[in-house]
């Protein structure tokens, strides 16, 4: 097992940020000042072209942190932050910037190299969860969620398929075709963002993930506009879900 | 114009509540307990077969008066609470009766009834909404909501086509047959509810009843479950939308 590496501690506006490193893998951890007591742990997941500590990452962690009391990691995903690209990830990009400037739907070439990023962020993540439950203000037993849209989707969806450790998680945005036969082994409260008028992402296509989750307790949030319009309070939605989700007491505890 | 007549008043855990009739019509006046000030005011629909007093009826009424600091005003629909039924009234729950018991879907009774209901009761309402606004508490020109799911939707939604006065709605879990026509012309923020596995409404009915509204800014909720287990919270979530949008300061106010 890898253990964790801090590598940096700062605090500001009531949210103590440390860097860290796991198994070579770059994250970071926002945490409430004052970590007594154990607390939640949400797992976030970027989205494609973004890194561990983008506007949104930093915004949902203040909202999960701050508003919840929970701790939040992040780790770059393959190829994006402080990670270098591979010959693989070049490629793919530039297929995408190829793909966008013809005219062409983007979806077949972020499908496929998203789950290409998936199979090898999932096990980098299950390493980085074992050796975040070593902190003693988190511990083995508490209770751990995962919030991750776009490619932060792709990844996570076999990450909650595989992972018993993980209770809630918000998802969203993104296509059904590799997606959904691992949301049919999900069976945790699963809250999912889309776009009505997503020009990326056909609406029957994210209705479709959406249906595939196995989850008793699902929640879809549909809201008008395009693929970048995601309204700001769904992350406070998100949030309220987690806390909803996380804040119940352990068994047994 | 018929003027607002109280007929009785009283106070809990702080709500006051006053039942009130304006033209005939039954109505309750939930409301802070200072009302010095002019707050806004969310008209509610009940549900076919109950009435303005129901638990669902004064359940969300506290969140909006004791959370939001609103006035919530609901009227008895035709043919229910303090109303009587006419025999069209009884020839048509006799229906939905046979329909229920011979395992005929409900669907076609329900839309022809509660369209037959609508319109009777947005002439009332907005009589009733004239009267309200004579209160010096409400006020001519503040802002007014409506939120109403099922037969308060079916109601709601030609209410809210017609009622320029009205700035924001909830709505949800109806049929597309009557009303997709009417919310076509409603362009006020939106949030609506469906259930994922309503069991009398089909799934593409509800999604395309969403679909219709011409909103700018419009939210889908979808719940996994059947017709009757509509979560809780989507009742904190509706308060939230209202209080998001009518506590807006009003213009040249």
């Amino acid at each position: 097992m890898h253990a964790l590496q801090f590598t940096s501690r700062s605090s500001s506006n009531g949210m103590t940020e440390r860097d860290f490193v796991v198994g070579g893998v770059p994250g970071v951890l926002w945490s409430p000042p004052s970590a007594a007591d154990r607390a939640p742990l949400v797992l976030m997941g970027h989205g494609g072209g973004t890194h561990k500590k983008s506007p949104a990452m930093a915004g949902r962690a203040r909202l999960l942190v701050t508003g919840c009391g929970f701790h939040v990691a992040v780790i770059d995903a393959p190829g994006h932050g402080d990670r270098p690209r591979s010959e693989h990830d070049e490629r793919e990009i530039a297929e995408l910037y190829r793909a966008r400037a013809a005219g062409e739907p983007e979806g077949p070439v972020v499908v496929r190299y998203n789950d290409h990023l998936a199979r090898l962020a999932v096990p980098e993540w299950r390493a980085t969860l074992d050796a975040l439950q070593e902190l003693p203000e988190i511990g083995a037993d508490g209770p751990v969620g995962y919030f991750g849209i776009n490619m932060g989707t792709a990844i996570g969806v076999p990450l909650v398929a595989a992972e018993p450790r993980i209770t809630a998680a918000v998802f969203g945005q993104h296509w059904p075709d590799v997606l959904a036969e691992k949301a049919k082994e999900i069976n945790v409260p699963v809250e999912f963002d889309m776009q009505w008028d997503d020009e990326h992402i056909p609406r029957e296509a994210a209705l479709a993930l959406f249906d595939a989750f196995a989850s008793k307790e699902k929640t879809l949030h549909a809201n008008s506009g395009r693929h970048k319009e995601l309204p700001r309070f769904e992350a406070d939605s998100a949030a309220r879900f987690l806390a909803r989700h996380l804040s119940r007491p352990a068994a047994g505890s």
